[in-house]
């Protein structure tokens, strides 16, 4: 748990719903410490949760021109903001460990059902309601936020020579099939895939 | 700078205003490495300025319910999404730090300057007005935006017992007068920040 004690008593001062919204945003903290398979573009370290989930948001503000239809970019930021806080209770998933994905799914639903309840009950369904949405990738915003979330490590992979691919013996072919849903929410992100991971393939760096 | 040769070669086959965009996605990506003075929650290591800006935009996510009068809270997350850029090229300034914030200014301007002009000139344009906004501060988004900037660092600070504040030597009267200008933005939050401060000076964390 991200609030300690002598935090938590301040905050016990203050009114319920004002204790409860700052108890939600230092739980979120914790996102800070859950660490991802991929490393930042220098190569230094893993990447984590919280500044990937920024690194989506500032993407969306800047690709969403490049989408073809017009989306409401507030809703793909949204949504964006809250897609990995499951992760504190759940972990992340490495996205071609398939066993991993078959159990992450009951995970992250107790994981949603804890952490959105912890704020006062509108913006507890408001924010939970962003999250379902993200998850069901049904609407163009979903799927636009999905093709966002699946380019940002194929860029951070391909700066650093495709590093993580090659340990995990990752083929084109498999990153190709995993990452095709991108054309589903933005064809020109495809494009942009497509060209990073043929290069990978060309470079050597992974097998076809 | 962010953007390695081999991948600006790849992006390089691209149309130009996609290639252009993804590389201020790279660029921005150097934001994870700009270090803070602040910890996280467990005090484990030093907070960087993107995981921090996601913070930010979902504490304003989840606050604005707070701030009394309705507010743009799409402007305000995109505007807390940019703030920080600039750190790339002028690193973060502490805020109890007055000489080397005189200095900031002129070097943040310049880093402005470049950053958001890697961006397609309409689209520079518009993100860069986000960052005129903040830091004007004249509107009643950038000053929410503001008030959320200056109480995450104080709600991190108290769950370390206020171990930044006493290793600079800052006083509660400091800390006080500093974020004041919490209140212009969110009385609410300002209450919250008090209660904070005063439960630090009240603990001995700091000298009051």
């Amino acid at each position: 748990m991200s609030v300690p004690e002598h935090t938590d008593a301040a905050l016990e001062t203050l009114d319920a719903d004002l204790a409860a919204r700052l108890r939600f945003v230092l739980e979120a903290d914790s996102l800070k410490s859950v660490l991802r398979r991929n490393s930042i573009t220098d190569g230094s370290r893993r990447e984590n949760s919280a500044e990937h989930s920024w690194h989506l948001a500032l993407m969306a503000l800047v690709l969403a021109p490049r989408r073809g239809e017009p989306i409401d970019v507030a809703r793909v930021i949204e949504m964006l903001l809250v897609h990995d806080l499951v992760e504190i209770d759940a972990g992340d998933t490495f996205v071609y460990d398939d066993t991993a994905r078959e159990q992450k799914e009951e995970l992250e639903q107790r994981a949603a059902d804890r952490i959105f309840a912890m704020l006062p009950a509108a913006d507890a369904a408001r924010l939970r309601a962003r999250w379902d949405e993200f998850e069901a990738s049904a609407t163009p915003e979903a799927r636009f936020a999905h093709s966002v979330d699946r380019l940002a490590p194929l860029l951070l992979n391909h700066t650093n020579r495709g590093k993580v691919w090659a340990e995990h013996g990752v083929t084109g072919e498999r990153v190709r099939a995993y990452n095709a849903h991108i054309a589903a929410g933005a064809p020109d992100l495809w494009t942009a895939a497509r060209t990073l991971i043929d290069d990978a393939v060309r470079n050597e760096w992974i097998a076809e």
